[in-house]
This record gives C-alpha cells, sequence and structure tokens, in this order.
C-alpha cells in the first residue's frame, strides 16, 4: 500500500472511524446540519461553534479545523481567525472552504485575510473560487462554478504554492495539489451539482481524514475519494435531489473500504 | 398562449431553467437550505449572502433578490434595505416574504419598514400576514395562519394598491393581485402545511419565475402554479411530511411543462 | 390512568394535536429546521425568533419556551435571557436545552447564566451535560457524551434539587427525575446517535409536552417515550442515517396512542 493510492484511502477511512475525531466546523447557516451529518455519517465527531469567546478553546481540542465562509460576515471571519491561530498552535489541521470567493469583493478579501493569518492545511474549492485566489477573476455565479477551466491545475499549483496549503479544486474532475505531486479524481455524480451544501460537504470530507492523517496531499485525496464513491451509490438510489441527498447520508455511513478500493478513479501525476 | 395561463407558467418554467437566473435570498435560517435547494431544483442558481459588506453588490448582479424575515434581527433588515436599494436602482426584482407579519410589533414594523425603503415587486405571505400589513389585526400562530379569511381578496387588494407590489396570499386557495387582475390557484396539497418552509419555497419559486419574467402577476402566479403542481407529484410519493420533504424536491426537478399545463388550476378574474 | 404512565403520554400526545399549542424556539442553527419539523409533526406549532426586540412579545404568547445553545453567542443568550423572564412572569414553562456544557468554560457558564436567571421547568441534556451543570467535570466530545456514567441518576438528582427543574438525561436509557420519583425509559434506537439533532428533537418533542401538560416530570416522560417509539418505527423503514432523518418525521406525524401504550418502556422508581 503506497501513499496516494486507493489502499491508502481505504485505510485511512478506517481510522476515522476508528479514532472517531473530533471536527470543530465555523461553517456557514444554509448547509451546515449536512455538515454535522456528513461528518457523523463518515465516522468522526461534529462540533459546531463561532462565539468568539470559546473557538479557540473548542478548536484547541479538536483533531481539525473547518472554515467555510458560505454565510459570511467580518465578526464571523475574526472568529475563524482566532480559532485557526489557536488551531495553528496547538498543530491542529485547518481547512479553508472559500464559499464564493470572486463573487463579491468582501468574500475574495476575507478569503485572502484568512489564507495571510492562518495557515492552512488545505483550501477545498471549485474551479472559480481557487482561481480567484489565485489572483486570477474567475467566473462564479452563485457559489457554483460552471466548469473547470483548462488553466485550473496550473491556477491550483499556483495557489499552492503562494499559500503552502494542499489545494483541492473540485468539479467534474476534481485536481488535489500540493505544488509538487497532483491527483486528478473522477469520482462523483451529477447529481452533487443539484444540491446545495455538496462542495460544504466535500469539504468536512476532506477535515474528518485530515484529522487522522497527517499528510495533506493524501488526506485531501482520500476525502474526496470516499465522499465521491459514496455520491455514487446514493445517486443508484435517488429519484432525484431530495431524495439523493438522504441517500448520500446513507451511502457515507454504509462506505467499504473494499468498495472504495475498487472504485476510486484516481491518477497521480 | 396568452399571459396568465397555464401554457405561460409552463414556458416560463423553461426560461428558467434555460437562464439559470442568479437569485439572492436574505432569508430565515430556519429554512435557508430547503429554500437554496427549492431554487436549485427549479433550475435557478441560489446565493445566500446576508453581510452589509457584500449584500449590495450581490444584489447588483442577481437577476432578482428575496428578502425573507422570518428570523430577522435589526441588523438583518438592515442589510435587506441596503440589497433591496441596490436592486432597485439596477431594475432587479424584490420578492418580500413577511414570515410572521402580526405576530409581534417588531415584525410588523420591520416590514412596514421594508415597504417603504424597497419598491418590492412581489409580496409572498400567508392570509395573516397579507391582513397585518394591510392593517388588519390578523390572527397568526406562530408563522402559519389558521385559514384565509373571506376578504383575503380585498386586504389582497389592498396591500396591492398601497405598495405598488403584486400580494400573493397564499393557502389552500392562493389569491395572487395587482390591484386590478386577480388570480386563484387550487393546486397544492395538506402535506404543504405539515412541513416547515413551504410558504418560504414558495416564495422562493416567484422569486426564481421573476428572475425571468418581467410581467410580476405572470411570475407569481407561475412559480405557484409550479411549485404546488410539484408538491401534488411529492405527495403521491410521500409516507408522511418526511418523506414528502425530499420527494418535493425530486418533483421540483423532474416537473415538466406539459403537465404544468395539463395540471394547472387556475381561473383568472 | 395514572399519572407517569404509559396511557398518560398517549393522552398527552393527543392533547398536544387537539391544542396545537404555540411552541417558542430559540435554538441552534445547525438543527433548528429539524427541530420545527418534530414540532409541527407532533401536532404543535413552532416559532423561531431570535431578536431581543421581539422575544419578550413572542415568548409571552407561547405555550412553552424552548432555550438551546447548541450554536450560542453572548447575545443570543442574553435574548434567551429576556424571553425566559418574560415566560417566567406569564406562567409559560421554560425547557432548557444546555448543548455542550462541560466542552467549553463558555457554554458552561452561560448554561448556569441561563439557570441562574430563568426558572426553567425541564432541563432535558445528556448525561456529559448534565454531569457538568451538575458540577461534576463530565467527558464530553462534540456535543455527544460517549455513553452515560454509573452516577448519571445522581447528577440528574443533585441537578434538579440544585434548579428545582425536571432533569432529563437521555442516552441508551434516559433519566428523567423531580428530584424525588425517577422514571427510567429504553425506548429509541441507536441510529438516533448517527444523526445530528436527535438531543434537540427530544427537546422539542419535551416541549410540545410541556405546552400541554403542567406536571413537569409527566410531561418530559411522555415527551421523550412518544420520540423515542417513533425512532423505533423510524428505523425499521431506514437504510441508513439519511433515510432515518426523514423516516423519524413521519414516524412523529404517524404515531398513535395505542402504540404508544404498547410499546412503552418506561420504569418509574
Amino acid at each position: 500500500m503506497t501513499r496516494l493510492s486507493p489502499q491508502d484511502a481505504a485505510a485511512q477511512l478506517a481510522r476515522v472511524r476508528l479514532e472517531r475525531p473530533l471536527v470543530h466546523h465555523i461553517t456557514n447557516l444554509v448547509t451546515m446540519n449536512d455538515v454535522a451529518n456528513t461528518t457523523i455519517a463518515l465516522g468522526a465527531s461534529p462540533v459546531m461553534a463561532h462565539a468568539r469567546e470559546e473557538v479557540e478553546e473548542m478548536a484547541a481540542q479538536a483533531a481539525a479545523l473547518v472554515l467555510n465562509i458560505g454565510t459570511l460576515t467580518a465578526e464571523a471571519v475574526d472568529a475563524m481567525v482566532l480559532a485557526g491561530r489557536a488551531a495553528n498552535a496547538r498543530g491542529v489541521p485547518v481547512i479553508l472552504d472559500p464559499v464564493g470567493a470572486g463573487a463579491t469583493r468582501f468574500r475574495s478579501a476575507q478569503s485572502r485575510r484568512i489564507l495571510a493569518e492562518v495557515r492552512c492545511r488545505c483550501v477545498r474549492g471549485n474551479a472559480g473560487e481557487v482561481a480567484a485566489l489565485a489572483g486570477r477573476a474567475g467566473t462564479v455565479r452563485g457559489v457554483d462554478a460552471l466548469g473547470a477551466p483548462r488553466e485550473i491545475e496550473a491556477l491550483a499549483r499556483g495557489l499552492a504554492e503562494q499559500t503552502g496549503a494542499v489545494v483541492a479544486a473540485t468539479g467534474v474532475e476534481d485536481v488535489v495539489t500540493d505544488g509538487a505531486a497532483t491527483v486528478r479524481i473522477a469520482n462523483g455524480h451529477p447529481l452533487l451539482a443539484r444540491i446545495t451544501g455538496s462542495g460544504c460537504m466535500a469539504t468536512a470530507a476532506v477535515a474528518a481524514f485530515a484529522a487522522v492523517e497527517p499528510d495533506a496531499l493524501a488526506a485531501a485525496v482520500a476525502g474526496l475519494v470516499c465522499f465521491e464513491v459514496a455520491a455514487e451509490d446514493a445517486a443508484e438510489r435517488a429519484s432525484g435531489p431530495g431524495t439523493f441527498r438522504a441517500a448520500l447520508m446513507d451511502a457515507l455511513a454504509a462506505l467499504d473500504g473494499p468498495a472504495v478500493v475498487r472504485r476510486a478513479r484516481m491518477t497521480v501525476e
């Protein structure tokens, strides 16, 4: 079993379920229920807390911290920075989801502020968000990018080099890179684009794996592969986006390692 | 095909799916996930953003703006007014959902404040909320009205005349009026009253249609007809309110124009 | 039919459905949709409102008030105290859910503040939260306790004596006590621990029953028994946590009194 392999993803999944790591989320109001349920379904334990009086204490005892700016305010970002620094001080991995970066100046600026003040282990976004943070004006419609540009890999590598974070740009095909190695993942299902929160849930999966796996690139790849294989299972049982959303939680909870090994579609460059 | 016809509703649905308009929601915390998923299921693209630093920029690039006061605070209403004025300046239609107007003085006052400071294209509420805004003390229990009073049409017309907005008072039978023409819609299903958020989702449907259709009365009618026909489909597959909620998203995504034309129960007065 | 019996629980359920009491929730952002839908499914009418300008007016017209600190801020607790005092002044029962008490100093302190400033009819928490409020450092992982300690009954009794509230410590077996009588409830299903919000929903059930039943111990027992019998029904139809969550709302709405009488597993000490 080598690093960045389907076998390693399955082994990480087993560790998430064994260790039940606590994952602290400061996240958006639209999808936080789905994010919490995703975290539980994968085997980890979520806690949502955003009051500035408690975020440092909570982050310090967590095994991973998620910062998701989907419904940000200036005050929420203040709390994110406090929590992020506390996490940094303890070596707790921080995962950033820069939802809607590029859609408004405020979102772009606050995303950059977090990246400047907090050392992030991983940034998980769509193509438009990664492009915006890499300094390229992306076309963002709402919080969904309309398709990965050709240059997404170059942008992701550039952002990884700028920030020191692994960058995971998800879409029809995901690009995950630490600036040196790049992994492409072709799992997933079109129904993911038909519900709100699939990006946030993918970020939650990455965080659950980063909570047990210190290699940020390996954790991001494993989290995305497991999440997307489960999405394929869910799509088989779904009659549309509503039943897909429920089936996705069932599939995440039922996901087994051999299925991940058999069905992962990842290529390492 | 004439205006205010089932055929026109079906044609608008096709345009929502083709144009995928961006709909900006400043909405309540209880139902925002359902609202976002409703918007996607109908074919539009939702974005939720409420920070005062970004609402004007977001509203200005949207094709419609929803202001829903379900879990309002004074700060949230400040942001709604900022966004609403930016929308007005750009000709972006604004849809108001005055959740719970009449239940507390604060809700009634803030609803009136929005109507005074923002030009709304449509107000979608239940009978009690419309009555409260029309200056009649309504009986509101929680955020659900207990049944449309006989005089609801007169109240809706009065509110439409006062505000210049199309008023959609939904219930067992919906009354939609611009003060001159009135349309009654008899679609829907009792399970809509057994879940939270069905009113908010109906408002989201109206907004998705207003984003592609400049005639506010036609958009409100089409949005409600399509939403309620989908609710009828969902009820056939549901075993209760929980499975209904999931089935509703499936049905909205699967809704086809011929079914709308065949099953719309609307009368124009 | 005696108090603290399955028959009494069934009779209370019938009263909830007949009276449709208004339940005011100041609750957490993660699970508020589930909490609202639970309240409706049981037959009561929820309203969520947290603005300090309106919480007193709303609480005063409600039949029960829920204070849930799952995603607390200092401002939210200020509103909770205002609402709680208004409820106290009117004799409206207040139900506290001290989510995550013991996890951070802030949560413990704010829980104690609410208990000091508001007379609570019932406190519903897990073992760790009850232990923390009873002055014993509990082991809390996220907001889920890992299993009821042996001493949970003593802690619950102690907290009931300190506060004058009925204390309901839920887990594999629930302990509900007013400091004198204690009731143990063995209903429920392991899938409840596989979704977020099952504790919050149990609290909502207790509140819906407290809204119609002045005997706080009887209301807490009835609310938990009904909720947990419905969870057993839901588990039979579920394929995992996602479909369980939808099935739970169906089961709550379909729950009938004879099933509660037949299947309640409660012992009075």
